[in-house]
């Protein structure tokens, strides 16, 4: 019998996959030996059956090593798992270079509603994220703070990931966890946050899910020898009042530079910081965080490094705008007290924000600006949100319009959700 | 979101596929627009979740309309699950025909250990399998018996099985039952006898399993409008005294001529040939399987079942012989107690009598006769079987000698399970 087969005879009975099979079956499926058929089945057994921390980690381990791996032991690096309007990465990696936490990001781009790092800082005019090795880790060493498109790494979960999305396979707690950790251990930052997102605009939906995932990619993390943490924040409305890259990179440097945003990005950008550096273990994270806010470093840091990969002397103050925006009235007088982030992101994407598909062309100045968030008490009429970009302007206003809510009492202010686990 | 992903989420969930749903993935899946990986995972989630009787239906009925479909309402068939030394058609639709049950049978070829009705006919000299629909027809009407090899029946069938073959969801009893019934449905005969072989040597190996299945193939059959019921008989054996293809035409000729075979052998054949009778609603079926034998009308009407299909006048006394023939003899005194249907049946593949792989080329004299069955005394040194046939003779032996157990004590007979569900 085939080693696949083995594996599927020993899920399908609700046994354990050795270190060996699973080796096996992932390097086969990686080389093409095992084909799609085989692999779909036993991935739809691995998702009835479960598996246990000793088969993920194993399944970690294989798709980590798939392909390309770098090494930055003393480097910190954080992973979001995806929201709209998240660009706490722009944000809190400045902060924590600046106090002495080298970061090295190896990101992706964008797929539907969820942003990519690397599509945001593309937004900034002359900004390159294709450096060389040698030059990566030079600007690692100088500028403390280097953000490069990710290659070919663990091009066994790319391949299974691609499966698992076509066949059903993809809402599984072990699969998912494997999938992201593998990532991020081929990238080889030494220290690791991860954001786990939870709420309707998540994957995540509930936050029993979302702490459970948090618990295990700390946990894989930890394993593969790396120094892990994981935070858990909400989801169900966007992040900050900016959706769109260009805009969420003036949204970022706003904040840098000390102007105000909103509370909900800037609550969450200053705790990632801390827990970035708490996890480098630099003491007093929190005092750290405002003196680089406060003494303008941060702001400073993202300048530098913005120049060091490309971008113009006054980049930051050039960023790409919309040729034609359009704002959307408040369909009546109330508070604000819903705001789906799935529906806003749906938006920005229809104006060009993001992909539908791979091969979609983004439009950087794209997005969705929001002028209300909940809680906040509108007039009919007044502007919610700014519409920038002008590809299928028409239904982004009819998306914005059905993620509205509007309520005639102020909303019960729903407690942001920002725990940690380490 | 597709038909297939809607449904493999369905099942994933325990739900239920609606009938409109699975007769859309099995066209989608026969057309080719379901991909193989989506299928798997789909069969898959069927094979840990189950499928209700309605899903099993609807799926037996999908597979069945896939493709070219018969009608022969008024005569009779029967299906075999599979077993070595199986020649129960040979003998007992001869036996049906000549008591005035009409017999239209499409059938097919052997793979494995098991003999395929088609391969066993084509030993005959001169026998063709292959007739015109009309010509079919018409020998149906004036012999009251007819055989042709089944083309494209129920080819989402076909496909899916072997997908199931390659991705371990062969054992699933709710797609098998729906694979043998959408097949014999497609033939079209209006009264069907199933034949579960339980044992060591079957697909069944217990006899739960076996009453199971047996029940699930009734119950399918005569929803879809087809008078069926069901026997469920042993295969911890070979089945009479001869494995392999001209061998079995022998000694199923010999039966109806009133030579002396197995005690199984004849008690089966006779069993099986009074509940096909029972079926189609004769009397006395007991009485009428005994007249037909001792009058000779049985076998008569196997010789003019052949000749009508090609065969020349005396063929059935002159069947193929092999060129070699060597004698196993008992490596010890005692009685056979035991005498594995798998290793006798993998000892005819290896002398040819069977295919490995669907295009091997098969010889029609090459098979094993077996001289001594369970619960005959045996001295050492004495003939326990002859293989015929020259291809690796030396391992068929070693097989042989494995599949043999001799013990001093005689043996307590098994008991034959033969065993009717209607």
């Amino acid at each position: 019998m085939s080693l696949v087969l083995e594996a599927i005879e020993t899920k399908k009975a609700g046994g354990e996959l050795s270190d060996d099979v699973i080796r096996g079956v992932v390097a086969g499926y990686t080389e093409g030996s095992v084909p799609d058929y085989q692999m779909s089945a036993l991935l739809m057994a691995v998702f009835l059956r479960g598996m246990g921390y000793g088969e993920t980690l194993a399944l970690t381990r294989a798709m980590a090593e798939s392909g390309e791996a770098y090494s930055f032991p003393d480097c910190v690096d954080k992973h979001s798992t995806g929201g709209v309007g998240d660009k706490i990465s722009l944000i809190s990696l400045p902060i924590v270079a600046a106090c002495g936490a080298p970061v090295a990001k190896l990101s992706g781009r964008g797929l539907g509603t969820t942003g990519g790092t690397i599509d945001k800082l593309e937004s900034i005019p002359g900004f390159s994220v294709d450096l060389s090795e040698t030059r990566f880790r030079r600007q690692v060493e100088e500028v403390g703070l280097a953000i490069i498109e990710a290659g070919d790494l663990a091009p066994a979960d790319k391949a299974i990931y691609a499966l698992r999305d076509t066949t059903g396979t993809v809402d599984s707690l072990p699969l998912i966890g494997s999938s992201i950790v593998s990532k991020k251990a081929a990238t080889g930052a030494g220290h690791l946050l991860y954001d786990v997102k939870q709420g309707s605009g998540a994957f995540m939906k509930t936050p029993d899910d979302a702490r459970e995932l948090a618990g295990l990619l700390v946990r894989l993390s930890e394993s593969l020898g790396i120094r892990a943490s994981a935070v858990v924040t909400g989801m169900d409305t966007p992040l900050g009042g900016a959706i769109g890259n260009a805009l969420e990179v003036r949204e970022s440097a706003a904040f840098l530079r000390g102007d105000p945003v909103p509370k909900d990005l800037a609550d969450e950008a200053r705790f990632v910081a801390a827990r970035l550096l708490q996890l480098k273990g630099i003491e007093n994270p929190e005092a750290s965080v405002e003196k680089a806010l406060s003494s303008g470093a941060a702001y400073e840091r993202l300048e530098r490094f913005a120049r060091a990969q490309g971008a113009a002397p006054n980049a930051l103050e050039n960023l790409p705008t919309a040729r034609t925006t359009r704002e959307v009235p408040a369909p009546r007088t109330g508070y604000v007290s819903g705001l789906a982030a799935i529906g806003v992101g749906r938006a920005a994407l229809a104006l060009g924000a993001g992909r539908q598909k791979k091969t979609d062309e983004i439009d950087p100045a794209a997005g969705v600006e929001l002028l209300a968030k909940p809680g906040d008490p509108i007039e009919k009429g007044a502007p919610i949100a700014r519409l920038h970009g002008d590809r299928e302007a028409e239904r982004a206003e009819g998306l914005i319009l059905e993620a509205i809510e509007i309520s005639d009492e102020p909303p019960h202010p729903a407690p942001a959700i920002l725990e940690h686990f380490s």
